[in-house]
């Protein structure tokens, strides 16, 4: 069916025989039932049949792949084995499958003889027809072949056939993983961190990436010289290298983090950094593939080609923000205003559904749907989860969770795969350790100095061994593969391709493994009861004062993020929440008189009955009237219409302020007890009067 | 992108232009970026990231539309309106959507030139080289087009942007809706009304096939007669329709019947039917094409061919459940003896993975995947589902109701959009007119005399109510659907499918939309307790004797049956459950003494403690201790190891059947027991004696 195919080119990508699309394709293909019986026809009917069957036998070994990696990882997990994460056990499966096709099957090819040759004078068209006295056949462009390999067709075929297009992973296996991280970052920790994690994502990727692509121009300039490089590749192959290869995925470092119930702020710093980083790498390697210098010199430094870089990354950054918040914003009003929780079912699709329009809506606009999908993702974690029933919260959970272990395994187990199976590997040793000692100084040069940075302005110091860890847990997976693997035409970037799957199988397995060790070895506590870190519980208020003793010094660069945030969070508390949301104190209170009207329309009954009902039950406790606006708790709706436990914590809450000063620190009272409610709902539905108010930039 | 595309014979359904394949694969052509700056190159990579473009903004128009629906439907259930069910709902939007797409936006195409053609002189191959000055280039075949065709480029290129690749619908959609009824059979009612269910299934689908294949070769005959006919029709293409629409989808009588609580056992022959006609319907129709007679005589009877397709039939049918059956012992295999069930996550992707697989196993093994799925669905319910954890139980069954959810109204709104923007409709008054007629009949012909002869065997006759609500059910929709969208080819297909069309339309909205009023006009009772029908109780054992008043003329053959299905029920309940499930009684006393190695390897040892257990609690209720082989309720084994409420009314069921009189019913007793097990559950965990001992064939 596809004989010759060689990616060349990022053109010739396409030409990757797939599995994912040739399956659905060739099952159409299966089709060609000869209503009459000339001989072509049937030779086409078998051939398609053949490759049909051939497509369900590839897809077929990746899901019993999966299934042993699931046992395995059940046994593993029965027997506490910590060493090995699933992710790595589907890397070792997938590269003993990978070695018993490409070793273990003899070299086979069901095209023996080199496919018909027809000549034009016009460029490639998508679409051509071919007369064959008189019938027409309608074929499509699949590609460039290079023509030194139109004879070589000695390929196993099998091989190629187990190759995947690499778009499959961009565009089904991706989105589901994002989403999930997304939509699992709602926790108490994420929000106290969330500006570091923002440094370090932000500031700490594109460091990374320049750091590591300067280092590796040196390598390649080194290669030069040695003699080693025998193609192409320029300073914005290496910056192109740097942006892929500073996606982290401290999937493993996580799960035993998990598991071992590590210190909660440093978990919140590594995963939000991980999910964030993600989306600045995509963006910031579109960015770079988009700099194209004019002019001869394309691929020396040009100021008008840079800035238009920048610009492209900041318009595909936000737009794809916009885009996923939006729909996020659409999905918690569908949910606020209709009483779909009584229909869980119904519920669920809706929830499915918005999501995947977001991927869609930002791929159709020209932006990028997988960073769409994260913010659409943590939208929808902060607003339309409040609004759904119970049984929907658990249903989304479950499915994306589902939907997020089996892609993220699928990916692994291809990783292992693709090390045997892919053809056009480019092993170049100076290279390769010239990588991996380029991610460690990126990575160094990423968490050292901005951790530095950041505790000045932070009460609650990243330490030493916090800093050390997170250098530790510089994992890469399965974006640096998404993003490696999409485009491995030239020379350089299937010189990237292997050695980011080397990265990848290294740090899982050796840092993966390592995790337990480290941890203790660093003296990072383990077994941390989950509310034991909030306290002591005392200081808060000294912190938000400036006047704690150590505090004194940066209370300013302090002071003015907690401001920022505190806006922030005073705007999402006041105008967000109870818009999206039936949380929050009604929107009459809030807005302005003139907006009487539209905040009558837009706050949901059970605002107000929230309110009645804390005014009522808790007026004793409520000695400051003009701290209303921040004290109700998020109280979570659910299907019964029944508020959740928040109420009375957040009146407790209250009291306690007023026992102790009152101050702007309300809203971040209300955060904190907000940030708690999942928390405490598990724990029980009963009041329980915590503060944790250490003051985090 | 993909210009000319006509369907001309069942190969060239292939170049149905598709979006989710295109989806994929032009995605993957969106690659397609230019690394030097060559001017055809830059073209082609516009216009795939225009394709993918598009591609995105057509998926997303299908899934707004879904959004819609469900919104909609939400509001209907909100207002308990009953008259339209989702899925013709679904087909509303999709037929309002068709309308614009069609009438609405100006006929455009990008293609505004033909593409070149070139000639050869050998036949066509599925991969094709052009060269252009010294560049090669890799085209793909996409099928045949008709040579009138070509330079029709007028068409409205959005209408064939829309049209998805038939085989979409088989691979895709189909797999979960058709798992999904399966592992929902596990019915009480469903296992007392089996023979009845098998009998419309296999005997009143192969009737209904005949009957409405020869009264359409009528109407074909007096279409010629009148002119009408166009092109060729075969007996075997009516013979084809028979087959395809054949297959019935109450999916808006059962949610009525399951809103307004129904008839269970009207409910039970329904659902089963429908279930279970599919896959008869799916196999038949493939012999029907497999029928080719050898000799120029093409389309006349020839009993080699017949009863090769006989042979056909039963090959695949047999080889499908084989396979679907085994998947699920696998299953049950897996979960029963490892501790899965600690890992929900584990055993839910498991789970979906080894269902997956069947599918790919029966396409792999040239069976048809959708019918094997069906009986893994069965499989998985019947013992697998005994095995997995509360948790897993839960999400399995959330995540195929959500798959099957989606896929469906996917499926029935993709239904109206295809009325306007397929593009080579049929429309021929009498051909319709005769198919509205041929259903009716067929469908009296399947219902009707199988009814009488069932009643002749049935103690708990079908009651001419019952038959009249299961002729009026007799809706068609998704599988009658995408059998005959499979191929579109030929003139005679194209009709076929039209007509399919608009009767799924009448069916779905009238009858639908008909059935409280018919439900009351034919005094079905609603509001039933699922409880009730057991009652009376006490007159089960008379009917077992073959002594009931009314009996005893048909008892042999009442007898007969149900024997048969005893023989089944003690081999299920002695050998099967036990070596599947934690449940039954331990194979060591069920087994021979000579396979007592194997037997208590076999024997999970929440058998024993079953075993023990009832020994030990309830002895003094078994005064009779030959039965214990019979006496072991089919206690759910959950996660947490504990034995559900099924162990105490298992012994308590035992005093009983002593009391009342020992006979060979004991099984017949536990397997009432096992089928009450499930609401029993569900209404509360104590012990419960009721004794529904109807004997149903």
């Amino acid at each position: 069916m596809d004989a010759l195919r060689r990616p060349q080119r990022r053109g010739a990508c396409a030409a990757l025989s797939t599995t994912m699309s040739v399956w659905i394709l060739l099952s159409a293909v299966s089709g060609l039932k000869a209503e009459d019986d000339a001989m072509e026809e049937l030779t086409t009917e078998k051939e398609a049949e053949e490759s049909h069957r051939q497509d369900s036998v590839n897809l077929l070994t990746f899901i019993l792949l999966l299934t042993l990696t699931i046992l395995t990882i059940w046994l593993f997990k029965h027997r506490r084995v910590r060493f090995l994460h699933e992710t790595g056990l589907a890397m070792i499966y997938g590269l003993l499958v990978g070695v018993i096709l490409r070793y273990g099957i003899p070299a086979t090819s069901y095209h023996n003889k080199t496919p018909p040759s027809c000549s034009l004078k016009e460029g490639p068209t998508s679409t051509l027809l071919l007369n064959i006295s008189g019938k027409f056949f309608e074929y499509t462009l699949k590609g460039e072949i290079n023509s030194r390999e139109i004879h070589n067709v000695e390929q196993n075929d099998m091989l190629r056939k187990v190759t995947f297009d690499p778009e499959v992973f961009f565009n089904i296996l991706l989105p589901p993983i994002i989403f999930h991280a997304g939509y699992s970052l709602k926790k108490r920790h994420f929000f106290r961190n969330l500006g570091s994690i923002i440094t370090y994502a932000f500031l700490g990727t594109a460091i990374s990436c320049f750091v590591i692509g300067n280092l590796m121009y040196g390598v390649v300039k080194l290669m030069q010289v040695v003699g080693q490089l025998t193609d192409k590749f320029y300073y914005t192959d290496c910056l192109f290298f740097g942006a892929i290869i500073s996606a982290t995925d401290p999937v493993t470092v996580l799960a035993i983090f998990n598991e071992l119930h590590a210190d909660g702020d440093l978990y919140a710093l590594l995963f939000g950094e991980s999910v964030m980083n993600d989306a600045v790498a995509i963006v910031l390697s579109s960015s770079i593939v988009a700099y194209q210098p004019s002019g001869a010199n394309t691929h020396m430094f040009d100021a008008a080609a840079f800035f238009k870089s920048v610009g492209v990354f900041l318009g595909i950054f936000s737009g794809s923000f916009v885009m996923g918040a939006a729909t996020g914003v659409v999905t918690s009003h569908v949910t606020k205003f209709t009483k779909l929780h009584c229909f869980p079912l119904l519920e669920t699709a809706l929830f499915f559904l918005m999501s995947w329009s977001t991927f869609l809506m930002a791929e159709a606009c020209g932006f990028t749907g997988v960073v769409a999908v994260l913010f659409c993702g943590i939208t929808q974690a902060h607003y339309t989860y409040n609004n759904l029933s119970e049984e929907s919260n658990k249903r989304t959970k479950q499915l994306f969770e589902v939907l997020h272990f089996l892609a993220e395994n699928f990916i692994f187990s291809y990783m292992g795969l693709a090390l045997f199976t892919f053809q056009n590997h480019v092993f170049s040793p100076i290279f390769i350790i010239g990588a991996f000692t380029a991610i460690f100084i990126g990575r160094a040069f990423n968490i050292y100095p901005l951790s530095f940075l950041l505790n000045l302005g932070r009460r609650h110091k990243i330490k030493g061994n916090f800093q050390h860890m997170m250098m530790f847990a510089g994992l890469r997976g399965a974006m640096a593969f998404a993003l490696a693997i999409r485009d491995t035409a030239t020379y350089a970037r299937q010189m990237m391709f292997t050695t980011t799957l080397l990265i990848v199988f290294f740090t899982v397995w050796v840092f993966g493994g390592g995790t337990t060790p480290m941890l203790s070895w660093l003296h990072i506590r383990v077994g941390v009861d989950p509310d034991q870190d909030q306290q002591p519980c005392g200081d808060s208020f000294q912190v938000l004062q400036g006047d704690g003793p150590q505090g004194e010094g940066q209370s300013k660069t302090k002071q003015e993020s907690a401001w920022l945030f505190r806006l922030w969070y005073t705007f999402d508390h006041n105008y967000l929440k109870p818009i999206l949301t039936h949380s929050g104190p009604p929107l009459t209170s809030t807005l302005p008189a003139y907006c009487g009207p539209l905040a009558s329309c837009l706050t949901s009954p059970q605002a107000y009955e929230n309110h009645e009902q804390l005014r009522d039950h808790d007026s004793d406790l409520l000695r400051n009237d003009s701290d209303m606006t921040f004290t109700f708790g998020d109280t979570a709706i659910t299907a019964n219409g029944a508020s959740g436990g928040g109420g009375g914590d957040a009146a407790g809450g209250t009291g306690w302020s007023v026992n102790g000063k009152r101050s702007g620190s309300t809203s971040e009272e209300a955060l904190e007890r907000e940030l708690d409610s999942r928390e405490q709902e598990l724990l029980s539905r009963g009041t329980r009067l915590v503060f944790p108010m250490e003051d985090h930039v």
